[in-house]
């Protein structure tokens, strides 16, 4: 394997957060995304641009954005789950925007009511907006979600994958990414739907890869991921958020675990592990009642022991 | 990646048990060994013959052995550290010996105060034992430990353990297995050392891999074996033992994930993994205050959520 520069997308205060039902104080938020900054991150995404009875967790994301606006060299990224959404990340002046479209369309109406067709009358809203605005234009990310499988549905065709990353490049969205939204992915799944997808939205237009832990799968997948030449991950600190389970079954892969494997194997993340652990601090301090998972933080990097 | 048979040798009978506070009772461990067995596995390190003194938890070795003998199509394997172990071993009728050698000579000689040149005499010394055996002659496995790294001298160069292989084949072991006793391994190493040391070895010398999730790389280090070729992995049921850090920091990789990944990659283990979910509660049932690990008994496998 080739050195080489792998972005990690850091989700933590936007998909960790609405999944914990301690709600970070507007302060705290702005400390813990200023230290995870701080360790070398280069991508955030900070919030949501949800209503804020839907997720009372992140309703003060304008404020967010705002704050991380300040921090140099940071791609400020937020989700947002339609076209009011989009118009309130325009304003707020996020440079990237994710809308999640669910492979699954019984996931879509479940979860946004929302048909396929529905979506992409969505997508191309945003897209036309974004166009429209006479600023630097953000950069619109396509999160395809239970790309890997649905609790709903099962199984979800990799054809009908391969087919809606098509449509969302034709509709306007500037990148794809995958997201295995309920843990069900395997390596030699992950390979397969990478080359597939890719093969349709082109090396430049595929975003990468939003993966989840629930099966303990996560950084074996992420090996798959590297095999077949993604480099962009998504993670979430302390892998906060995501999971129903039992203890040990995570929400998204922890950030602390996968800088350490990517960085020992010789790969270039530009993240300082023991500043990324003085971030875990500043997390851990405001959410004090939520479990925090993580093995590296728990064992410490390999060295002689004194 | 080709549809392949990988051979799952559980060690928690042996690595599992012998970490842990609770000592098993003989029947529990007689009717857990069944339960392992009944799930399809087919290789199962059932103890050590060390003296009674240094591991109580493993001093009735000799009896578990007797009753994992008269499982059918199970090969019955044990840890020896010396001459006096293999002769217990091989009154006993185990099929498969391994002797641990650590490719650290400090970690050696703090855990059983030998150098290597004594160790080597060791081995030298079962190899005339097994050769002189009148019956079928069990196979002996030379286990490089700490060959990914040693918490007392740190890194552990891939020269020296692709010379120490070299030197355990030609000192009489049939095979040569890698282990990453103390969770230093990362996936690029994996891949480097196997290709390294088989290259010495020879394919069919090449014993495989015995890996720890002290990091939580386990799975991520059998996805780097996978691809350079790697058949056979130890792993222990619920993942028990091993690690004297924060929970999460769990010892062996566990055989219930591990056989949930292989399985989904397309891989052929012979392992029913409802089968092996039962054998887990006969566990939890004989050694109820010890923490169990493990993703996949927590979350379920993949399915629609009724």
């Amino acid at each position: 394997m080739m050195k080489r520069d792998i972005l990690i997308s850091e989700v933590g205060p936007r998909d960790g957060l609405q999944s914990i039902k301690t709600v970070m104080p507007l302060a705290q938020k702005k400390a813990w995304i200023s230290a995870l900054a701080a360790s070398g991150l280069r991508e955030i995404e900070v919030g949501s641009f949800v209503p804020a009875h839907v997720l009372p967790q992140l309703a003060d994301t304008a404020e967010v954005v705002a704050h991380a606006l300040t921090i140099p060299d940071l791609t400020v990224a937020v989700l947002v789950p339609n076209l009011r959404g989009a118009e309130a990340a325009l304003s707020a002046g996020a440079h990237k925007l994710t809308i999640p479209f669910s492979a699954s369309e019984t996931h879509s109406l479940k979860n946004v009511r929302r048909t396929h067709a529905q979506m992409f009358d969505e997508v191309r809203g945003i897209v036309a907006l974004l166009k429209a605005h006479a600023g630097k234009r953000p950069t619109l990310e396509g999160g395809l979600s239970t790309a890997f499988g649905c609790t709903y549905e099962g199984v979800v065709p990799a054809d009908k994958v391969v087919r809606l990353a098509a449509q969302l490049c034709e509709a306007g969205c500037d990148e794809v990414g995958l997201a295995d939204s309920v843990g069900f992915a395997n390596p030699a799944q992950v390979r397969d739907l990478v080359v597939r997808v890719r093969a349709v939205t082109g090396e430049k237009k595929f975003a990468g890869l939003h993966l989840h832990n629930t099966r303990g799968l996560g950084l074996a997948n992420v090996v798959a991921g590297l095999d077949v030449g993604v480099n962009t991950f998504d993670s979430s600190m302390a892998g906060i958020g995501g999971c129903p389970f039992a203890p040990g079954a995570t929400g998204n892969i922890v950030t602390e675990d996968l800088v350490f494997m990517l960085e020992s194997m010789g790969l270039h993340t530009g993240v300082d592990l023991d500043k990324l652990l003085e971030a875990r601090k500043v997390l851990a301090a405001a959410v004090p009642h939520e479990e925090l998972y993580g093995y590296v933080p728990a064992a410490g990097v390999p060295g002689v022991r004194a």
